[in-house]
């Protein structure tokens, strides 16, 4: 056997583990009862440490070496393999296992707990569980940093997406800053003019489940190796063998839960397409979150925010929800206006795709604070209250369950996470371009249902991808030029100016 | 840190990886898609080897030597703890880890296959995994007799209860086999002088589901530690922070699937009472599967098929299954003489306890052939007819759903086990009856739905006494003498020969 062939036993192993450790952590979010948490945390922690240990033992950096002077000839998909083991080597080896450990279980504790205290709005018994956290991503960061030659936070953001700096996103986010404020106001302005009718419940959580189902089959969601679940905050979770998805359901309100299935479903498309002979290897991987949020928002808000998707949908819903054809609140138009009404809101994940870019750069701009050491986790919430004010004009004081505690990513340990949501909206409008050029047949299949035709170019162009290539290259192999802004803009003005 | 310390550390980090087998063994049975079942097989062999390298390691073997000539005392749990560790890296090094990663392969590949086998009566498909389990699992119990200085299919019970072995089975079942055929018709007489009337369905399955948490909620299950999900076959299984029972309702009948779940608490209860300070430490977990089918047995057969627990329940089943009270067939004596009907079927799990212990002799014998190397696999449907003809005039010929493919063990590799449940039946009634003699106020607090003193009991005689004792001393010390077969067949007598 040679080298690489025994990198790739080995690395089949820490796939097998890493399986353990998404299906555990689904369990966790999904199923786990309330008081079983400490014990859990102490299980995924020690998995993290047996995973590091083997990703961090000597074999592995000898036989990478060995792998790499080889006279062997790897193809593409082992070269890029090849590659992306000793990338994932490399990151292991800056963070002793101590480290590893104490943030998994720091972390595991704290998502667990904010659990609790987010519905009871309770943010002195998060704030110093936070704390340890932060203090936990920032040694980790800064390891990590010095071992790659990056600022930590940069280094944070390079794990999500490989390649990606702070200077590239100050280039972008300054861009949607000098763009969207005017443009939402526009937006917001001429949508007044023509009423939104209310869609009333209740909607019996039963009924809303089945249609979620009936949709995400449709879309091509194979659910022989997946599943659909209620977790607190929605998540796509698992393996490509084995997909989950969770959304939350209110009983007054559908059209959250059903846009957040949809979501996490082009997620769930993108794992479960990934290329079948490389989906235990590093290389059969996804891409970074920019591209896994690309997927999600295309299937979202490119595609089932149109006015085409709603053509088909509409009767679907009306059907599954025992609702009137006849009565107007439920015509393809007015489920239109209420799929991209905009508004300024509290909450990130119920955001529309216009002031969706400005809640991720109150939290990008605060979390490089928090890991750069200029802000303590005890300002967060006087530092959210005034981001929310001078962005949406909204206070969050004393809201914290609205406002800091929204969000699952600090508490489970998360930064460097949440620019990719934006990149991938940008990255999502350029890819839905590019397709619909390529095909152009797929809007109307999309406006019949058919989504065949579009999942084969996902499939072809980007699931079946793995890692092959990075970002930028992916990117730039597709549309023909490297991600820009002006494709969003042209969405937006398509489908907010349009009369 | 002494070598004692050491160890302990050790043994804490196998079980937080057991604590990940656990759990995703669960998913696997209740929440898994159906195409997802090779990478959890390959996920589960992999922690399995992980976990066995972890025990047999020299480290272990070194510490276990330094801690046992050491001169630091140890008290009395600590001891145990130490001789439990032993026993466990001593049954680990016997078993090459190549031998232990095949058989979790395997056994998980065949038990995903039997399931669907098993729907459609399908045993072609699945001979051949099974013969491959068989081999696997008679060369594990080879190695392990070896070891141990035992028989093959000793060495395999040893495992499932310590101390257990062919001989003293036989003489208990040659016991049972002069009493019970003799008994068991009697008793089918006596029960045809008064009619039996039908309970009526149908039973939606969410009814029957909230019937079922009251009352394991009121039998002292804690469901913030544990939950109540579906499987193919009824078990409990996660860990005791993490308690977690399945059944399987039908539409057409209630009583198994209740029954089923009353079981699985027995099994949960004493999960959950193991000794906190030492749950996770192998002196901690809970003894061998003679006295967990004792805690089952206790809850369900002495317990909830008596008629005091029945004149606290009925109200309650009637109530949740919404049937009137006037119902002469919902009444307490009817219900009673659904639960202590007597009847020679054809599934075990569905079997009353004269009965059961014939099925269990059944699988007993054929099973000592397999592993024995005196019956192949494919001799396993005729042997298993010939034996349910002799034992109850029954033909399995060409239903395998119904014979040798009901049970779930021989499937996921397990053997050995079988007797446990008649010993466990023979346990359970030797406990019931000390302690009710121990405190003659249970069978009146069960009566009126009070569980708190029957809990009491058996949380301080057996749940928090992990493996302090083997099962001969626990029953020797809380009954005051060795286990004896009078006690079961007086309750049989009191239950059916009373008039």
């Amino acid at each position: 056997m040679t080298a690489y062939e025994t990198l790739e036993e080995r690395f089949k192993e820490i796939n097998a583990l890493e399986h353990a450790a998404a299906i555990l952590s689904w369990d966790e979010a999904a199923m786990m009862p309330p008081a079983s948490g400490d014990a859990r945390a102490t299980s995924l922690a020690t998995l993290a440490g047996v995973m590091h240990a083997k990703v961090t033992g000597t074999e592995i950096g000898d036989l990478i070496d060995t792998a790499t002077d080889a006279d062997e000839p790897l193809d593409r998909w082992q070269a890029a393999n090849l590659r992306e083991m000793t990338r994932r080597w490399r990151h292991a080896t800056a963070i002793p296992v101590a480290l590893v450990i104490a943030s998994s279980r720091a972390n595991s504790r704290c998502e667990q707990t904010w659990r609790r205290c987010r519905a009871e709005n309770d943010w002195q018994t998060i704030a110093p569980l936070l704390s340890e956290v932060v203090n936990l991503a920032r040694a980790t960061a800064t390891r990590l940093g010095e071992s790659e030659s990056l600022s930590p936070y940069d280094a944070l953001m390079d794990k999500w997406e490989p390649g990606l700096r702070g200077s590239a996103v100050d280039s972008v986010f300054d861009d949607l800053k000098s763009f969207l404020p005017s443009f939402i106001d526009t937006a917001i302005t001429r949508q007044r003019r023509s009423e939104t009718l209310p869609l009333t419940g209740p909607f019996a959580v039963e009924k809303q489940k089945e249609l979620a189902l009936n949709l995400i089959g449709n879309l091509g969601f194979d659910m022989t190796r997946g599943r659909l679940d209620v977790s607190h905050h929605p998540f796509c979770g698992g393996v490509p063998d084995d997909t989950r998805i969770t959304t939350r359901y209110s009983e007054d309100e559908f059209l959250n839960a059903l846009m957040a299935v949809l979501h996490e479903t082009g997620h769930a498309l993108y794992q479960q397409g990934l290329p079948e002979k490389w989906r235990r290897q590093p290389v059969g991987d996804s891409l970074g979150m920019a591209i896994h949020e690309s997927q999600s928002l295309l299937m979202e808000m490119q595609v089932c925010r149109s006015e085409g998707f709603l053509s088909y949908a509409a009767p679907v819903i009306r059907n599954a929800l025992t609702v009137s054809a006849q009565d107007p609140a439920w015509s393809v138009g007015n489920l239109h206006q209420h799929c991209i009404h905009v508004e300024n809101g509290y909450i990130r994940v119920h955001a529309d795709e216009l002031t969706y870019p400005l809640h991720v750069i109150l939290r990008y701009e605060m979390e490089q604070a928090l890991i750069g050491g200029e802000m303590s986790v005890e300002e967060i919430p006087e530092a959210w209250n005034h981001h929310m004010q001078s962005s949406f004009g909204l206070s969050t004081d004393g809201n914290f369950r609205d406002g800091c505690m929204q969000d699952v990513h600090w508490f489970a340990g998360i930064f460097g996470y949440f620019p990719c949501y934006t990149l991938g909206a940008l990255t999502a409008a350029q890819l839905y371009t590019t397709a619909t050029t390529d095909d152009d047949g797929i809007p109307d299949a999309v406006a019949k249902g058919n989504f065949k035709p579009l999942l084969n170019w996902l499939r072809a162009n980007i699931h079946g991808q793995g890692r092959l290539m990075n970002a930028d290259e992916l990117i730039r192999k597709i549309s023909g030029v490297p991600l820009d802004t002006r494709f969003f803009k042209e969405h937006a003005r398509a489908r907010y100016l349009n009369d």
